[in-house]
């Protein structure tokens, strides 16, 4: 029996991460979950699966949450460092972080450090502090378990080999709702047209990032951290049916591929049953119904966003967490619709050349550099090179 | 450094096999060769490879063999029994046996025995005596490893789980030359059309097979003994291109390929280098450059082979041994224009129909039943129902 603890219980990972953990009850236990705020879907999850601790990081909604569930036998917690109470608790075996963006860094590290399983569905974490959540596994002796369809189909591939034996790895991507769109039409999408992703059912923030393709850019830096790699055996392929969810080459040309319909319960059971596979009633996959599976090279020129992901795994130190802030700034923008689709990746690019990266930053350091890259970018937004908003 | 052996070595895969072994001089030895007939082929691969043992199953051979290779220090033996002393040789590790049709058995039973890891090409060894081959395989304690690139695909896509995971493996099929063929067409079909073979370069009886589909029967039944698989857990999947050489779904929905370049040294060289991976300089696969995949489900009115594969897998006993010598009568009867290309599978149901299998059968049952098999085929194939013959 695996006990487990979710980060980001009430998103979109998070409710598919249950939905996977109440389909394998004699399997899994849920001993924690944590949230920012939504206390009432919380409320419900702790009467389904009743954990010994719960957290909201927004500590206001604490209280709500504690007249909801009176008498339940919970632990109830509050704070960031109520979330990181929940990560690192005695009863967890496995924590699955699912937080969005740059909160999930903190609890991954310090579940890494108490020696959890990290099934990590958080991107951000690897992308602004890699080395150091590598150096976390190991002082804690863990292991880092990749939770997004891509990362876990090459952890599944890179069985058939050592690593290394790899020469390259190849990540897919559907790319997104503006694939087959000029840049014309790029420039001028508002949200609505790229929050429409024609394969994966997603949250807006992981959305947009599929749209820009910065999802690759993130998925590039991740691939480099969880699997060793260098620059140069990292390679984006579009495969817009999003069934070969990635490959892995191998020095002797034989090249192993992870396929399957696409739904994300599949990478989070794995994830939470490794080194085993369990029993799984989704959809199969029909190869002979499916028809056709394409791929062709990535536009560069479209979707500059997978360059600056090769441009931080080459830079390292702070470049990461200068991409993701800039990032997370620019998409908050465009979904508020103050930043046009194509400036998102340039204002990336502005403030990555603002600024050289620190080499070998402390976590004090990617504070600091999380915290300039979204002022940097919040003042390019609002003042785009002297010109006037929305330019 | 491994020692091998290489039975065949005068044909399509056994040449191959050298070719992988010439690159791979730091890994592999070659202190072994055995072929049928082909005395100056073996010649210089002796002056070559200076192996310790050399036979040719055709004893007449032998003789100018010697005359040709005088003075090389390499030990010469002649029929039958002199291919199962090279298989069976004190200073072989690996024997790779590439010996077409039913004389690849009692070679490979032998080296099984004598603990040999049986890197095995020769489908028919499994097919008419895969009960018999296993059993040989746990006397030695010796390995069978998949040669042909649809066994190896799924040999490689199995490590990424446990045998008890797997839902089912699915096995691509080029489809052969008469993929798109009406059936009039295919009746029709002479041994130039049947030979031209898509996508891979091989020799006749496999090509003919290829293009009957009955090479997929042989690899279903293979499969069923490779990997103790269940009729209903293995499927046949039409992919014209050759890229995707087999699959394997696990119990979790997720399904691992095997991919690659249509080039037999590929498998080949796994299995001469298995569990590791050395450096190839092949052509690599360029999905981006391929485009694109596509899948079909056979059609088996076209192809009644595959059904037979099906049949053979459940009847077990001499089915297989019954299946294999029948088709080769008749590939070979085609080859001669003495048979039309629609009668070859016809003849093969109607030799499995004429006799129940024998369960649990001796390899003498084997020979048996192999026997009468070739003799009521030809007789089918002569006096086909009391009509004319090339009816």
């Amino acid at each position: 029996m695996k006990r487990i603890a979710v980060l980001g219980s009430t998103g979109s990972i998070g409710l598919s991460t249950l939905d996977v953990a109440r389909r394998l009850r004699d399997r899994c236990r849920v001993v924690g979950l944590a949230a920012r705020s939504q206390w009432e879907v919380l409320r419900d999850q702790v009467s389904e699966f009743k954990p010994t601790r719960v957290a909201l990081s927004d500590a206001s909604a604490v209280e709500r949450l504690r007249k909801a569930v009176d008498g339940a036998g919970v632990r109830l917690l509050g704070g960031p460092e109520g979330v990181v109470g929940v990560a690192t608790a005695d009863d967890a075996d496995v924590v699955l972080s699912a937080i969005t963006g740059y909160a999930g860094l903190e609890p991954g590290l310090a579940a890494l450090r108490a020696g959890k399983t990290l099934a990590l569905a958080n991107k951000e974490s690897l992308v602004t502090a890699g080395p150091l959540m590598l150096e976390a596994a190991r002082a804690g002796n863990a292991a880092i378990l990749p939770v997004d369809s891509e990362h876990s189909a090459i952890f599944q591939a890179l069985a058939s080999g050592k690593r290394e034996e790899v020469r390259k790895v190849v990540i897919t991507a559907s790319g997104g709702p503006f694939r087959k769109s000029t840049l014309k039409e790029m420039e001028e999408a508002g949200p609505d047209q790229a929050l429409r992703h024609p394969t994966w059912n997603m949250g807006p923030k992981i959305t947009i990032d599929s749209a820009t393709m910065m999802n690759k850019a993130l998925e590039i830096i991740e691939a480099r951290w969880l699997f060793g790699l260098e620059p140069d055996q990292i390679e984006v392929l579009v495969h817009p049916q999003s069934i070969v969810h990635s490959l892995v080459e191998f020095r002797d040309g034989s090249v192993i591929a992870q396929l399957g319909v696409p739904d994300m319960r599949v990478p989070i059971q794995y994830a939470l049953t490794w080194p085993e596979r369990a029993e799984a009633d989704g959809r199969r996959l029909d190869l002979a119904k499916v028809g056709s599976l394409t791929f062709e090279a990535p536009d560069l020129e479209r979707f500059p966003a997978i360059a600056l992901g090769f441009r931080v795994v080459r830079e390292g130190g702070t470049a990461g967490a200068v991409l993701n802030a800039a990032n997370e700034v620019a998409v908050e923008a465009f979904l508020a619709r103050k930043l046009k689709f194509t400036r998102i990746a340039a204002v990336v690019g502005e403030v990555l050349d603002a600024r050289p990266p620190i080499p070998a930053p402390t976590l004090d350091d990617i504070r600091a550099a999380d915290a300039w890259a979204r002022a940097e970018a919040l003042r390019r937004i609002s003042h785009p090179q002297g010109s006037p908003i929305h330019a």
